[in-house]
């Protein structure tokens, strides 16, 4: 069974269910599951079975849609469906933290229900279900479109380094930081590829290193730490990440030791990239001192993937789960409307006119 | 039971054997394991049951001397008493590649050997004794006193960060990087110690943490990865690392991933120490290109520790033992005689002109 021929995450419309593959159980055992309660999607979010930002967007878009349904059977008028959809909306969007695309998509989805006030709630209902398709749809387009643009950063033959997962397991298709490498690879170019594995979770190992090797890359896996070895081996020409949340200085949270790798590849002169759709960039936010950096368990470390705990019992542990980029680490920031370089705040305010024509 | 009762490698006079604490079972287990033949001497050193370059020195010294013991019971003269103490010695050299202390502890022993050609073959044997005693007390004197300079850069109260293991369960007692923490606790100092996990074998979960912890430290643990968000945090005031060797003009070998840490301290303007004993300082090797890298074995990486696979089937893996920092990653380098700053090879000198006084 290869995983590249499942989609990150669906909707099955027969069965009213968010049909995602179960990333924790990867690369180990393909399982593909069936989401139909608020409750089991918000577990996947917070549990990680669905993970990366894009990818979250789509999920939460799908999930609220399916919510709508459900409260559409037994909403009494317009004011009860909206309260109730807003609580949903509220309960989803408290799975995870630092990922922009969470509220970025359920406050799509709420625009829907408050410009379509007038129209009854069975079709308020349709026109959330075009709209979870659209962020579907829009995925595909603009994860595409950045790898079209990430691809004349690079040249045949290059080695490029990721980290974490912002791959097609993170978004639908393409991915956001491996959108170059999957677009390259439609051309012909051959690159070699190196995944930290990414501690605590390993998504690096388990999810990027397995995807890229299914799709038939030149991939080679490396524990993070050993980064800055390949870098001054020479074997690495360019960087490219993904990112959560991009604030509007060029400031980028991403996966824990991203500012890490921009550190190293800013000493070794290895150009960094931050692949980022508009859906990311959150002009609300002025730095990355201003946004959340989510903290997860201490056992995540200790004991996660262990038979026995690999660490003394009780100690104490720090496990933020993201870390914010400054801006001067970062060569270029790839969106779906083009390439971004510093001062990143105007060229956003250029991106984004450029989006609104 | 607590392993700080246990010194990390000892001598039973009575068993003939080498003790030690095996290192791959802790935290899980204290196993004191009793090493007879060379065999077993040379697996330990190979399969890290006993690590960390003054350890490992020490644990060689006392292994070739047991070896003499028995290759006197039967050599017929001095000449096969020496042919057959180089081949033990040969062997013993190679089973770990890149501490010098392996070898500086094995040629010392030589020296000896080569030094008292007119003495019996038991006299050489006892002085052989008194060589291998002496290089284990030199351990505990020299991380002392690196200890003692280690704490002059350091003040109550402040963070300090570390990889790897060089604490007292990579040398005899007080460690390298650690003999600042452990002389500075003596003396009353609260510290804030974060130990770097150190994958792909987590030495630092494993010892470090388990280690400063039985010590009553109060001691946190991260990956590897978030070592740059503790600098960024305001956390750490000194890095603290030990080395496995040093060249002529002070590039350093050591845990991979000590480079990478090297380079945040500089981005964030942290004074990054590497505590290295003289033994450890080879003026031979001009510069760190000179210094060979071991690799490992992927499945270290890909599934050491795990109940199932953490990475794909066959995937391909680099994984260096060790890597080189620069010398100007570097603030100082403390050794058992002084500070040295660079230019470290001028440094160095001085530093071995005040060892002969």
């Amino acid at each position: 069974m290869n995983a590249m021929n499942y989609d990150t995450v669906a909707l099955d419309e027969a069965k009213q269910a968010l049909v995602i593959i179960d990333q924790t159980k990867l690369p180990n055992a393909i399982e593909v599951i069936s989401l139909t309660s608020l409750k089991e999607i918000w577990d996947a979010i917070y549990l990680l079975k669905v993970r990366g930002a894009p990818a979250i967007g789509v999920a939460a878009g799908i999930g609220i849609y399916l919510e709508a349904l459900r409260i559409a059977d037994t909403a009494n008028n317009f004011d009860e469906f909206y309260q109730r959809f807003l609580k949903a909306k509220d309960y989803l969007n408290s799975s995870r933290p630092t990922a922009v695309n969470l509220s970025w998509s359920l406050n799509r989805m709420e625009q829907v229900v408050l410009q379509n006030k007038d129209k009854t709630i069975d079709e308020i209902v349709a026109l959330l279900h075009e709209e979870a398709m659209e962020i579907r749809a829009e995925d595909i387009r603009v994860c595409r479109a950045i790898g079209e643009f990430g691809l004349t950063l690079i040249k045949d033959g290059d080695g490029l380094l990721t980290h974490c997962n912002a791959g097609k397991l993170a978004a639908i298709k393409y991915g956001t930081a491996t959108a170059p490498m999957y677009v390259g690879q439609e051309k012909g170019y051959k690159l070699r590829i190196f995944a930290d594995e990414t501690r605590p979770l390993l998504q690096g190992a388990r999810l990027t290193a397995f995807e890229l090797q299914q799709a038939g890359f030149d991939v080679t896996l490396i524990c993070d730490n050993m980064a800055g070895a390949v870098m001054r081996n020479g074997w690495i020409n360019a960087v490219f990440v993904g990112c959560d949340r991009v604030a509007a200085n060029g400031d980028v949270a991403n996966k824990i030791g991203t500012s890490m790798v921009a550190t190293l590849a800013k000493r070794y002169n290895i150009p960094f990239y931050v692949c980022a759709p508009t859906a990311t960039v959150d002009m609300a936010t002025a730095t990355g001192n201003d946004i959340v950096i989510e903290q997860r368990k201490a056992a995540e470390i200790t004991s996660m993937w262990y038979e026995r705990p690999m660490a003394p019992l009780g100690v104490k542990v720090y496990n933020p789960a993201f870390d914010v980029t400054d801006n001067e680490l970062i060569t270029a920031i790839i969106t779906e409307y083009g390439i971004v370089r510093a001062p990143y705040d105007e060229g956003f305010r250029e991106i984004f006119s450029r989006k609104a024509r």
